[in-house]
């Protein structure tokens, strides 16, 4: 049996928003590798190997596929969302690059998904309709000091900007910063998308403008999207739209 | 009969990447809107009215969609790609916007679709899988002068960067410029994908190091890649890999 390794993305949360290109190596798979919830998304079968890690393991998951797939199993290692946005497939080629002539001729392939901005923002309209940044929150593998060059140069550059892992447990006060730095780059009126678990039972939505936005509007499971100086909020009976034009002009 | 809009992405090209909510919506639909070739990638069937036009009318296509939903038809609007980056969907809100009373009440809806970066990043490896952004190089609707004005700051930012629609046969300077622009602000040694109609029979990829990049490698289904300093490349015998890692220390 040829082994392969697959880092796929399972998009959002609904299954209808999972690609069929995802569906089918899914379907040939015999082992799949993931964080515990992302693995939960995927129906066991005979012949289906589940392996599902806790968080902060990512190198040695990335390698314990790797491995498998060296042996000649078919590997699925799932994200949520995209595995190319801040997610598994950067960390199995950290995981490949510490020993590459191991895999040199392994069979790799990543497969796109519905990343979680772009759901989140199909559900509020169009706010990232022109040019935008994507900053991933965290800092636990970047300094703040990095984090808050970023948000003063895209402020500068009037981005729309999308904010992945906003706010967790164990570092709320990022995301309070995050917020200071932009009601003083931005001004007060900017519109701000609180867009918490799309496409799930838990979906909620919030349009807030820049100055009423509050730390605990967002947690973990939570893209925060803030408009450009062009963004519009279109008032309707049938629900409000948050929209960038395509022009500037 | 009760009247919807759908914006619908098509993802890059490939049927196995139209995620499966998209394939419902255009088996209920009555009329497909759309700019001719994405359109011809809808099946007909009885029932089915596929309205295609052409490029730059966007607005009037808008409208008539709008129009037709109203109606009491089921339209769905395709893009390629995800219809919130650079595509119909914020079109669609500018018609709407020009007359919101008379689409007060109608039901709108936005279905995302796998957009051209995160296809074209999976098939390069993992390049945006950190801080980046994205930036439609078309001077049709924007100054030259704010797109050079974020060039210089997304590389001040170190974002990896995304290009859409990189070089018209009407305007094939504005990626001369980019790619001089680039060249000072990011030095010689970045890595540069040019990722030309991913998924589709005609996909091709290039990976070229910044100093030897010319404009002629892209066209209008070319997504142009810019790795941040800190992308790398794993050299592979099965194919090389270009990723950005997902810490900065």
């Amino acid at each position: 049996m040829t082994g392969w390794l697959a880092i796929a993305g399972l998009g959002p949360g609904a299954d209808n928003l999972v690609t069929p290109e995802v569906s089918d190596v899914l379907a040939e798979a015999t082992d799949i590798v993931g964080y515990i919830p992302y693995v939960a998304r995927v129906a066991e079968r005979p012949g289906l190997t589940l392996h599902a890690s806790d968080n902060r393991v990512e190198v040695d998951r990335a390698t314990h596929a790797l491995q498998m797939a060296a042996e000649g199993k078919r590997v699925v290692v799932v994200s949520s969302g995209d595995p190319g946005v801040f997610a598994m497939a950067a960390a199995v080629f950290e995981a490949m690059e510490a020993d590459p002539e191991a895999w040199a001729d392994l069979d790799i392939r990543v497969l796109p998904g519905i990343t979680a901005m772009l759901a989140a923002s199909a559900r509020a309209g169009a706010p990232l309709g022109h040019d935008f940044c994507a900053i991933n929150l965290s800092d636990n593998l970047k300094p703040w000091q990095l984090i808050e060059k970023r948000l003063r140069l895209a402020a500068e550059a009037d981005f729309a900007m999308a904010f992945y892992n906003p706010r967790s447990k164990s570092r709320p006060e990022g995301f309070a910063r995050t917020l200071e730095v932009l009601q003083e780059a931005c001004g007060n009126d900017r519109p701000v998308i609180f867009a918490r678990a799309v496409s799930t039972p838990e979906e909620e939505l919030r349009v807030v403008p820049l100055s009423q936005c509050r730390p605990e509007m967002a947690d973990m499971r939570t893209m925060v999207l803030v408009g450009s100086s062009r963004t519009r909020i279109i008032r309707r009976a049938a629900g409000d739209i948050v929209y960038t034009p395509r022009s500037v002009t």
